[in-house]
């Protein structure tokens, strides 16, 4: 990545959200983040050249593989050039100088509402409100002046608006992971690929994954994630999503992806990349 | 299912939620709903007795699988008897006699809002404001005579506090269903079941998910989903969802499990069922 001058990342959200925190774990703090409405506007904005990359989730630990963004992964020329695993740590925020007895209400996105769900039934005399986003509910408490409130939101939020954290990783479950997926129009060589990402789907007679599983165990290639999708309106139709270790550069996978294709009614290879590893607190 | 005194069923959410849609439209309408406040709660109320079935969503079609049901499922000695495909649609609901022209400001929960983006950014001089629930949202204009002002949500809603729908079907992908399981303490037998879900862990050497699927394979044994999800901690290890068309009172799957047991880590059947009908406007 040295001497590759980074400029522009699209991202789908508000500022400070999740996909800029993970933008700014991959590419570091110095890169201009783009905030788009949309998914489907952070794969026009790159394909329009408006960006050098886009970042989008494509799985979190709790709640599952976003469909959405493989969807658009098949239908725009992007590549997948990177990965990045980001720890989902909410924070309770509040004005200096606040103490927890003092909040009455707590502002956040039903969601992150949702993941503190236990914290927030152990504080007496708090009523949770629904916001728009999380940074924003942060913004809002201080904009405002807002004494006996509070929002739950990243770091990054309490830092930027220079706001307190009263309470630092707030959810009930912490193991809650989200993976993002770095997109570019080409392939940018951003390290050592040594993974690569596929959709497929094939009819689904008895074996038939079977069948195509056995093209890279016929040649040691080891799967890292296969999931299956059916297909609306084909019920015994599915699309399949599997990532294995390697790359399109290398005889095993090649040989394994042609073979794959004599079986596929589609196939796509979404693009070889460096594994991400985990953000804070990973093991 | 006849002669059956179904009597009350557990789910997550606020009244009028689309698990309670869900259940009435797999058991009929003149079940008892139990609101839950959690997850964890409709679980909780089931293992206790204090419901005959319990329900919760596991896959949505945009969104993926919720994982957290699933780690449910492995925590708590509950069967899975039945399944329900739901079709989300959400609709503008707005007080009698209020026209599109009128409305200022849409309440909704986020995610509903989100779904409907494009919609909405059709809209001239409407603000989107997030709210706790759909339902919720259509009670409080209602209440309060709003009159400026509209509502997302489902058309139980829109009927269940008589208020109008302005524009049906709102969403930008329609295509969005999502899968609910049916919980009990015990085989309920709700018809014949076709379908056995199970849960299983095995080390992530070369080819083994391959070795495991021909324990089906070589039985002809028909794959309904696949899906693998990394173990926190673990980065080699994994956890597999798969779904199998038959069930554990055959010859077939009996062999195949005992099979699949010779090389798992952890295996949990966690039921037989009649695989769900999709409902309103399925293919």
């Amino acid at each position: 990545m040295q001497n590759e001058p980074i400029t522009t990342v699209a991202f789908q959200g508000a500022r400070y959200a999740f996909s800029e925190i993970a933008a700014k774990q991959f590419f570091g703090a110095t890169i201009t983040c783009i905030p788009c409405k949309s998914f489907d506007n952070v794969f026009e904005t790159v394909v329009n050249n408006q960006a050098d990359f886009g970042i989008v989730p494509v799985e979190n630990s709790l709640t599952g593989s976003i469909h959405r963004n493989y969807d658009l992964l098949l239908e725009h020329e992007l590549l997948i050039v990177g990965e990045v695993r980001l720890r989902v740590e909410q924070h309770l925020i509040a004005n200096p100088g606040i103490t927890l007895d003092e909040i009455r209400t707590v502002y956040s996105h039903p969601q992150a509402l949702e993941q503190c769900r236990l914290f927030l039934a152990s504080l007496p005399n708090v009523e949770p409100v629904a916001s728009y986003d999380t940074a924003g509910s942060v913004k809002m408490i201080r904009d405002n002046k807002i004494m006996n409130a509070a929002a739950i939101a990243s770091r990054l939020a309490a830092d930027t608006y220079q706001m307190q954290i009263i309470k630092e990783v707030i959810e009930d479950i912490p193991e809650n992971f989200t993976r993002f997926l770095i997109l570019a129009v080409a392939d940018k060589k951003l390290g050592p690929a040594d993974k690569t990402s596929i959709v497929f789907s094939m009819k689904n007679i008895p074996g038939a994954l079977f069948k195509a599983l056995s093209v890279f165990a016929l040649r040691d290639i080891d799967l890292l994630k296969i999931e299956s999708r059916p297909l609306r309106g084909k019920p015994w139709e599915y699309i399949f999503y599997l990532d294995f270790a390697g790359n399109m550069q290398q005889e095993g996978p090649q040989n394994a992806i042609r073979h794959l294709k004599e079986m596929t009614n589609l196939l796509k290879v979404l693009g070889s990349y460096p594994s991400g590893r985990s953000g804070e607190n990973n093991k």
